[in-house]
C-alpha cells in the first residue's frame, strides 16, 4: 500500500498566491464589470528588454537548423550565461565568485525550494516573520517542521520578528541554528540591511558552522549607496552563504523563468561524525539528478540582459517601477498611512489602518477599491495587520490605485 | 551546525551522463583529431519543427510588447497547452483525461525525479533493472533506500531483471511494492509490453494498493499496432497509476524544455490511518508551491507541435530516426551481435561480443571506432554486458558508426 508524504498534510490550505487567485476569480465571476487593478502577486507588467526578445528570436532560429541545433545543454547552464553573471553581478564588484560556483536553473522559486534537499531533516531553521512562504513551506513538505500551531507558525522552526519596533529587521537568534533564510532587500517589507548588520549574520553563522540561504532576488532595486548587493560583499560569507539571484523581476523575465544560485566551494556542510561536506558538489550532483538545465533561448535571452543595450533597457523599467514606488510611499504616507520599504525594493509594507485583519483589509480594498494586494498575514504571524503592494504595475494604474485607495478607504 | 542530508554519501561517483561526457572530454583532449560520433547520451540531432520555431518567435515577439506581455503563467501549465495534449494524446485514444489532470513542466527528468516526494520514505520500491538512473538516485537522495551493495544495486530496492531470458520483460514482483517505476517504450531496452502484458501490471497495482510511476516518454516512437501507447488505455489504471510524458525526443524538445505529467484524480495513496487521499491535489500543491511554471514561448512552441505542420514535421523526424534505428538494428545483427530494442523504440540494446564488460566496450568502442555509446552497466547490474546505442544521430554518422562497429571491433 503506498503511503503519503504526511508531512504534506502539515500544510495549512492553498499556497498564498494561489488562494488570492482564487479569491480574486470569485470577485470578477460575481463583479464581471468591475476594473481591477492587481498591485498584489508581484508580477512585473513591462515587457521584455529588445535586447532579449532579439536574442531569444535568434536563438530559436538556431534552434531550427541543424547546423546550430542545440539539444541537451550542460544541467548548471550555459559558459556563455555563466560568464557574464560573473563578470557582471560579482568581479565588477570586486567579489570573487568562479563560474563552477554558479547554477543557472529555471527559477529563484525552484531554486530556493529545492536548496533545502541537500540538509539533514533534523536541522533547525530560522526564517524572518514575515517571510516569502516557500522557504517555510517547501521545509514542511521535507518533514524538517512539526506541526502548525495556533498562531500559524510551525513548530521546531525558529520565527525572527520583523515588526514595527524592531523598524523590520530580525534580532539575531538566541539559540543555534543550522539554516538561516535571509532576504534582502525584502520581500515583504522592502526593507534593506546595511553591511554592518549583514555582517552580524555572517559572524553569526561562522561562529556556529550554520548556512545562511540569501534571497537577493531584489538586488537590482537597490537605490542608496551602502546597501549590500549580494552577501559575498561581507567578509567570510564565503565560508556560510549561498545566494539566489533571479531575472525575474530584474529583467521582466516572470514568465520566461531563469535565476542563477551561487554556491560557494568553501561553504560545508557536516555529517553526523563532523566531517565537513562542501555544498557545491552537492548542489552540482543534485542538479544533474533532477534537473536538465535551462532552455537553450531562454538562456540566450538572459545573456543578453548584460550586453549594453540589455543594461540600459533594464535600468528604464527599474527606474520606471521605483517611481512607481516613490508614487505608492508617497501617497500612502500622505494619506496617513504607516508604511515601509519603497526605497530600495519595489515593495511597500503598510500597516493596516485600525488594526484591521490583513485579509480583512485585501477583501474591502478589492471590494471598495478593486485593488489586489497581498495581505501581511500570508507572509507570516507578524504579517498580520500589513499589507504588501507592489510597484509592478503601469503608471497609470499604479497612480490610480493610489487614489482609490486614498478615496475609497 | 548545519548536517547534510547523509543520503547523498550512498551514491555512487558521478551521474551517469556526466561521467560519459568525462570520459569523452578526456579522449577528446588526449585525440584532438578523433572524429568521434554520439549515439550515447540520447540526445536528438535534427531541429526544432518549423511550426514550433515560428510559434516560439511570435511568442517571444508578445513577450516583447506591453499589451501581449506575460507574466507567471499558471504553474500547472496555460491551458491552450492543456487543451491541445488532451485531445491529442488521450481523448483521440478514446481516453478519458480531464484538463487539471495534466501538469506541464520543464522536463520528464524533472517530474520523474521530483514525483518520489509525494509518497512516505518507508515505501518499498521497484524499478526494473537495467533502469533509467533518475528514478534510483531521486529515491536514494530521498532516503526510501538503504546503503549500496556489492552488486551496485542498493538495499531496500525491489530489482526486477531484465534479460535475455525473459526477453527483457520484468516479472510481476512476488513481494509487496508500492512504487513501481515502468518505463515502456524501454529505456535503454528498447522494448516494449503488449496491453496484455500491461494489464497484469494494473492488476496488480490494484490489488495492493501500489502507485504505477509510468514513464512514456518514448510513446511516440512505437511503430508497430496494439502497444499501448499510455497506461491508461488499460482498465484501471486510471486508480492506479502516474504518466510522464516528454516534448524532448518526440519534437526536439532536449535543449528547448517542455514535459507533461498525467495525475488522475483516482489515484490515490494512504496515510498512516488508512484514510486515503488524492494524488492529484497532492503534486498540485507540490507544483504550486516549488516550481513556477514553463517559460511561456516554450509552451506556445510545445503547442505548436499538435497542429497540422507541427503533426507533419514531427512525423517526418521520428521516421528518421527509426530508420536509423532499423540501420543500427540490422547492421549488427547481420554482424552477428544479439540486439533487442530498436523496433518501437529510439534504442538498441546490444550484448557485447565474448561477455566483455560494459565499461570495457565503451572504452574500446570509443578508442577503436570513435563512437560513444552509454554502457549498459549504467543502468543496472543486469546492464552488465550489455551495451545502448541511440537512433537519434544524423543519417549519416549512424551509417558511418554501424560500419566502424562492424569493421573496426
Amino acid at each position: 500500500m503506498a503511503q503519503m508524504n504526511e508531512n504534506y498534510l502539515k500544510l495549512p490550505g492553498n499556497y498564498l498566491f494561489s488562494e488570492i487567485a482564487r479569491r480574486v476569480n470569485e470577485f470578477k465571476n460575481n463583479n464581471p464589470e468591475a476594473n481591477i487593478i492587481r498591485l498584489g502577486i508581484g508580477d512585473v507588467t513591462r515587457p521584455l528588454p529588445q535586447a532579449v526578445v532579439e536574442a531569444m528570436k535568434k536563438a530559436v532560429d538556431e534552434m531550427g537548423q541543424p547546423e546550430t541545433f542545440r539539444g541537451y545543454g550542460p544541467e548548471q547552464g550555459y559558459d556563455f550565461l555563466l560568464e557574464k553573471i560573473v563578470e557582471h553581478d560579482f568581479t565588477s564588484r570586486g567579489i570573487n565568485i568562479s563560474q563552477d560556483e554558479v547554477f543557472v536553473s529555471d527559477g529563484a522559486k525552484s531554486d530556493t525550494a529545492n536548496f533545502q534537499e541537500l540538509f539533514g531533516t533534523g536541522n533547525i531553521l530560522a526564517v524572518t516573520d514575515p517571510v516569502y512562504p516557500v522557504y517555510v513551506d517547501s521545509n514542511v513538505m521535507a518533514g524538517r517542521t512539526g506541526f502548525i500551531k495556533e498562531n500559524n507558525q510551525f513548530d521546531k522552526i525558529v520565527y525572527l520578528p520583523c515588526t514595527e519596533e524592531n523598524g523590520m529587521k530580525p534580532s539575531l537568534p538566541t539559540g543555534k541554528i543550522d539554516m538561516i533564510y535571509l532576504c534582502f532587500p525584502n520581500n515583504p517589507t522592502g526593507m534593506t540591511l546595511t553591511k554592518e548588520e549583514l555582517k552580524k549574520w555572517v559572524d553569526y553563522a561562522r561562529e556556529h558552522k550554520s548556512i545562511i540561504l540569501f534571497d537577493a532576488a531584489y538586488e537590482a532595486f537597490i537605490q542608496e549607496e551602502g546597501v549590500p548587493h549580494s552577501i559575498f560583499e561581507i567578509e567570510g560569507a564565503r565560508e556560510v552563504a549561498v545566494e539566489f539571484r533571479s531575472f525575474s523581476k530584474t529583467a521582466g523575465f516572470t514568465g520566461t523563468r531563469c535565476a542563477y544560485t551561487i554556491v560557494p566551494k568553501d561553504v560545508k556542510v557536516f555529517d553526523t561524525k563532523g566531517e565537513a561536506h562542501s555544498l557545491n558538489p552537492l548542489w552540482l550532483r543534485r542538479q544533474t539528478t533532477k534537473f536538465n538545465g535551462v532552455s537553450y533561448p531562454v538562456q540566450a535571452g538572459a545573456a543578453a540582459v548584460f550586453s549594453t543595450e540589455g543594461q540600459q533597457q533594464v535600468k528604464e523599467n527599474i527606474t520606471y517601477y521605483m517611481e512607481n514606488a516613490k508614487i505608492i510611499l508617497n501617497g500612502l504616507k500622505n494619506a496617513g498611512y504607516k508604511v515601509f520599504g519603497g526605497t530600495n525594493a519595489p515593495y511597500i509594507w503598510l500597516k493596516t489602518p485600525d488594526n484591521m485583519g490583513s485579509w480583512e483589509f485585501f477583501d474591502k480594498l478589492m471590494h471598495e477599491a478593486n485593488v489586489v494586494g497581498t495581505p501581511g498575514a500570508g507572509f507570516g504571524a507578524n504579517g498580520e495587520g500589513y499589507f504588501r503592494l507592489t510597484a509592478f504595475g503601469t503608471r497609470k494604474n499604479t497612480e490610480k490605485a493610489v487614489e482609490r485607495i486614498i478615496t475609497k478607504m
